[in-house]
């Protein structure tokens, strides 16, 4: 196979888009990913200051690498989450990326603000992982708000867009289905929050990371049984050797005639929110459920002695 | 393993419901299921005329079995569709089974009509599945309307329309959307369309058949390149397999909260229909795609000579 661009050996073949590039011509491909998701999106502009969450994973030190490239305002926010033989090879990932090209990092500690994730697998009987997001979720949000940044952004990839769209189409979860997208616009209490890698898949992210050299933190997390999504994104696989292109084609559809129908029907039914009385986040109670986690864990380990 | 309700050795594992048949006891199960369908979704009373879609296959006459079982008014259909060593053994089927339990019958010749499906397979350029498939449907609707029945039954079970279903979704499609169901209500010339095998698997009605000793015309269409949507079927096996009981909470949860969403999105933007002047059949076009194939047909027959 032929680079589309240059007509050199291709060395990554895309079917779904009926193209194939070389090393040198691949990553122009996805800087125009990125570009017209940006651009059809409205995502943010030069003018805009950008958080940008660092996980220390491939995408997003990926999207990072390539937002700092187009010339935006970046910021990386990495949240250490105090995982013994995890954390800190993560951060340090995050931290060494960042000097080596010249970019601003917040990095937030979980232990510091007194929950480390290890006391909520201990002490919190839900599924870790949920509410490990949750916080991440919660603070990624807060930090971008007080510090006034114009709008956060993830490293989310089609594939993780996808399995979670699917996830929630198998319930037909309205709530989520109203409001699941790349761009969340800004309101009351939340910072814009985009997504400008969600045109391009898992393989195309893994792809790019790893033709422009970026280190990256690839050990999966201690705490996970599996990445997730694991059986979703297996079968969308399938789904997309059988037809390329069919993934984004399921996502940008439900995007223009799906999401619209559901936010139609939650705008009667949705929640009212106002902020938590003791971290002024937006919630639908009046303690949110971050605060409400992180006093349950402190009253445990109090009655531990 | 034990049969769920009489503790014989169980001939049918059934792990979606957490249970298990003998063969006795088997079709018990499949009549609850029948009659929670028909009381649930108000399909049809005993005072009803049902006339029931026969193809011949296990679904078809499996429904019409049951339904006489359960003492409604059934008329059998059988639509012949010209096709040389097919039609007539699927015919063959139907009338026997109809002699041998006593049932009253239907058969509307394509032939006769003036289109034998080889003919579409000859002189039209679309899939001739897809045509088949209207004018069946075309057929079924007007023959109920004219003869004055109350409601058309087709056999069409959980794994069919999870398939089309999930078709749909993958499109989001939301007109098709916007009234997939177990009944699609009476309107202006159209009658109540129901299918009371949606909450019963292929294999669970193959099952019932196979039990109830029915004998089944089972050779696959020779026009068909494999049954429809086989690759969103075998996904959804997978799908089931790993998590028994999906495709019923799939198809359930849609009807529940998809849709209603799309139900109120396509009343402000759906097509208006007339009759159409030829066979007066509803359709948004002054003559219905039905009568302008058969005359596209008849011109392309005449003009070879």
């Amino acid at each position: 196979m032929k680079c589309t661009r240059c007509r050199k050996t291709a060395h990554v073949s895309l079917p779904s888009h009926h193209s194939g590039f070389c090393a040198d011509c691949y990553p122009l491909f996805f800087t125009k990913q990125v570009e017209t998701a940006i651009r059809r999106e409205k995502m943010f502009t030069h003018e805009d200051r950008i958080l940008v969450a660092l996980s220390g994973g491939k995408d997003s030190l990926a999207l990072m690498l390539e937002l700092k490239l187009q010339g935006y305002d970046v910021t990386g926010l990495h949240i250490d989450l105090g995982i013994p033989n995890s954390s800190e090879k993560a951060r340090r990932k995050v931290e060494d990326f960042c000097t080596l090209h010249g970019l601003p990092l917040r990095v937030f500690e979980m232990a510091a603000w007194g929950l480390p994730i290890p006391d909520v697998k201990k002490y919190v009987k839900r599924p870790v992982c949920a509410v490990c997001g949750k916080m991440k979720r919660h603070h990624f949000n807060r930090i971008a708000v007080e510090e006034g940044f114009d709008v956060l952004a993830t490293g989310h990839n089609l594939d993780d867009e996808v399995a979670r769209l699917f996830a929630n189409t198998l319930r037909w979860d309205t709530a989520y289905l109203s409001d699941q997208g790349p761009v969340l616009p800004a309101s009351e209490g939340f910072v814009r929050k985009v997504k400008p890698l969600f045109r391009l898949s898992e393989y195309e992210t893994a792809n790019y990371a790893f033709l422009k050299g970026i280190e990256i933190h690839s050990d999966p997390c201690p705490y996970a049984g599996g990445a997730s999504f694991t059986g979703h994104k297996e079968l969308w696989g399938e789904l997309e050797h059988r037809s390329p292109g069919q993934k984004l084609q399921f996502y940008q559809a439900f995007l223009k005639n799906g999401k619209p129908a559901f936010a139609r029907q939650e705008k009667e039914t949705g929640a009212v929110l106002a902020p938590c009385t003791e971290c002024g986040s937006p919630t639908s109670a009046e303690i949110c459920s971050v605060c409400r986690i992180r006093a349950a864990v402190a009253e445990s380990r109090a009655q531990e002695g």
